[in-house]
């Protein structure tokens, strides 16, 4: 086992949390990961409370997380209530201030997890009490910004070593094998957010089309892009893009935000239409680079397994890549 | 020390070249590298003979490799001939099709080292006779794509181990200290390229405002953009853009290229006599996201031993990470 601060702060048996990833991330999902010994995160993204609450009640009583989408929840901040009320393992607040939903969670008594894309946002992150820092990197699938995980991780990890060492580094994005697992632990994180090769399980809620096409892909096959937010109207702030799967609409789109502006309505009818029934041409699958390691949906617990097996094996063996 | 395939073949003491960086890797920091137990590179990017020619001998005698752009490369096919004459040590090609040189680099019986940036030139370059595979993330500095070395490194490798195994794989973007270096070597690299940080080091012939500017900022201060190549009408290809400082000028035309087009004749005079006098808020110093992990300039020795040493003590410590 891969003993960590997040291991031993959290009580778990792995250091590995689940993604919070909006309609992909329901009460299954984040039961599974942690019966797997991670810790599991609904993804209450967009702010639905009537999806949230069926997502606690899928998940079986069984000990999860919770996240939003921070500039989402402002539209329904009651909600945060209702979740505290469901004593969830953690909450986890991305794309937005976490300042103003602080204090509620604190007096709860619930650990915050802040998912950050910056050096700044890491160190407002800590200021406002996060407990545990996710640091995100471009390569992720969904929404983030720019900075790689492979700079920011150890440049937050130094902040944090000199400025709010408690606070615990979650690295995410590009992470879905036990070489990931690894390479982040090396970088200075406490573990890891595994997305991607999470929606790409068994229990995940994407649809079988996105996740074939997913396994089908490469990791070249991916953009960073708004058209999906600009079609739907969803007022995304601007500093965030969504990596998906390139398509016919992402080529059509991207490039030419005004010519969508113009026909938005009709566009973001197609867009939704195509997302109902799997249209992977139309609609597109939310999922990061890590697309080109992944090549079966298999159950998350056999994908926790087989990430931490191969992360020991690496850890045990690492000495012997020196010579005297 | 670390061995890998990589120290083996080319007969290194640590697993780590360095960055053909145009302008700033001459000579003596070639040399330099070599010495230090690592392979140092000539930046000849923009294809000068007089330039590069001048760097071999101030790289003494040394064993050193020289890069090249390849794209500009072909637009003074003689100077390929003339650094093969020198025997270097490896010779090193990124940003555009290789094929063209390959039979000649071959011939001379000089490794060909090709840097790509998607898995699809990756495998590309193994069938142009690649002897070895920088996959360099859009972490780097300098010029570049969009994907990350996080996930490019082992997508590569999966596709090496199972098409061409005897191709070495080395990891750029994002690597300034031990951390980095090992982080690479778990995501399946058999050793680093360095770039930035070398590019601060005392050998690089970067301007010292440049390198000041970079110690100060942190890796929130780079950005991807083409303005300055637009401006100095370099005529990249449009897939590659260049991360650097941000400052006034990319403030200014970064998002807007139709206006730095209508007056690209002064603000490219203007731009480079910033460069030349180190003016740090009109000309861009050409550093990654690691610019947040830089903070003094040392001799690159010192740097690689740095390195060196903590990614050792990694190495040696990594097992302590497990617990039965």
């Amino acid at each position: 086992m891969i003993r960590t601060r997040l291991t031993q702060r959290y009580n778990l048996t792995h250091p590995i949390l689940s993604a919070p990833m909006a309609l992909a991330s329901g009460g299954v999902l984040a039961a599974a990961v942690t019966s797997a010994g991670g810790l599991g995160f609904i993804g209450g993204a967009y702010g639905d409370t009537g999806w949230t609450m069926q997502a606690f009640k899928d998940a079986g009583g069984g000990r999860v997380g919770c996240g939003f989408i921070t500039w989402k929840l402002a539209e329904n901040p009651d909600l945060l209530t209702r979740v505290l009320e469901r004593e969830p393992a953690a909450l986890f607040l991305s794309f937005g201030d976490p300042a103003r939903f602080a204090s509620e969670i604190a007096a709860a008594g619930v650990p915050l997890i802040c998912q950050v894309q910056t050096l700044r946002d890491a160190q407002h992150a800590a200021d406002v009490g996060a407990d545990a820092i996710v640091a995100q990197g471009a390569e992720a699938g969904g929404h983030g910004e720019k900075r790689a995980t492979m700079t920011l991780v150890p440049e937050v990890a130094d902040w944090l070593a000199g400025n709010a060492p408690d606070v615990l580094l979650v690295a995410a994005g590009g992470i879905a094998d036990g070489r990931g697992l690894t390479a982040s632990l090396m970088l200075g994180a406490d573990g890891v957010l595994v997305g991607s090769r999470l929606w790409a399980s068994a229990e995940s809620l994407a649809h079988p089309n996105m996740v074939k096409a997913a396994i089908a892909a490469t990791g070249d096959d991916t953009i960073r892009s708004t058209v999906m937010d600009v079609a739907r109207e969803l007022n995304w702030p601007a500093r965030y893009t969504a990596r998906v799967l390139k398509n016919a609409f992402t080529d059509r789109w991207h490039g030419d935000l005004g010519g969508l502006l113009q026909v938005a309505k009709t566009e973001a009818a197609r867009w939704s239409a195509a997302w109902d029934v799997g249209d992977v041409e139309v609609a597109n699958a939310f999922v990061g680079e890590v697309t080109g390691l992944i090549h079966g949906r298999e159950p998350a617990a056999e994908i926790i397994e087989n990430m931490v097996t191969e992360a020991e094996a690496m850890l045990r063996g690492a000495v012997s890549r020196l010579e005297e």
